[in-house]
């Protein structure tokens, strides 16, 4: 149950978005843009990121909803999703890709943990400033969306299967409320 | 310097704002709803959390300004800001603050470190739902906006006076782009 009274049945995130709309436009706004909007990186790439710092903070709604987002938008390359939450990175993955992830990683750790050599990294396998601007935000706002959902503990389904109809409707229509 | 070509001499996240507007319209809504709209804790109130997971963060940017925001914001009672960051935490802050802070430090750790008697102690202490929403989101949104601005290493000023000024203008004006 959550810590607080949202309405019940509702999954995820959208509970508190209903419980507090004051914040849940913005936050929906912020998702739409970052993960949607124009950028150099495919909202399919967009979403691995957000699969990846999820899964690195034990958030099994957010892990789960964009894991599936993800293997829409990926297609016919869908596996990359498995293979990187398994945590076999080296198969299917871009190098820029791999670079990002990395750099992912240490934001979801804390902004204090990325160093010049992170970024000389993305550089070296082909990341620009907005590659790189757009993969730290993203882990930075999902250090966010992971520590609101199981900080007040809003109710989580439990089958991978419960995600399906979610990662659909989230790649195909995305985040507007 | 930052680690991408954003404006030279502009300090702090406003540059990233600057950078990527797309997000930082959405970034700045939020935090104008979360510190300065309708809720049960006052604005002083709320940029204490946001300096307080600052400073667990140890990001200098987001800590200094969000305490000389505080700070203005208590007027005479500007010595809770001081007494708080330097861990002095039971002299002049009410029962419920003190419960307040105490779960904003469990949600600066990671969502899945919240625990129901986190939540119990809060309301205990006299928090209702809306206290223990706004906490928990803004405690995660500055575990975002921390690693946003040290991940990409944002120019930040040095000398304390720095931060005066900024202090200032944020309790007056908020966070409207």
């Amino acid at each position: 149950m959550a810590h607080i009274a949202v309405k019940e049945g509702v999954p995820g995130i959208r509970s508190l978005f209903q419980f507090r709309p004051e914040t849940g436009g913005p936050l929906c706004e912020l998702a739409e843009a970052l993960l949607r909007g124009p950028s150099p990186l495919s909202s399919a790439e967009r979403e691995l990121i957000a699969a990846y710092v999820s899964h690195r903070n034990e958030c099994i709604f957010c892990r789960n909803s964009h894991a599936a987002a993800a293997r829409c938008l990926f297609g016919d390359d869908n596996r990359i999703v498995d293979e990187l939450l398994h945590e076999h990175k080296d198969l299917l993955l871009s190098k820029k890709m791999k670079a990002l992830l990395a750099l992912a990683g240490k934001v979801q750790q804390g902004g204090i943990s990325v160093h010049a050599a992170d970024i000389k990294s993305a550089r070296d396998a082909g990341a620009g400033d907005t590659d790189i601007h757009d993969t730290v935000l993203i882990a930075a706002s999902f250090s966010m969306f992971n520590r609101y959902v199981d900080g007040l503990n809003v109710l989580t389904p439990t089958e991978e299967s419960d995600y399906l109809d979610m990662g659909k409707r989230m790649s195909e229509k995305g985040y507007q409320l």
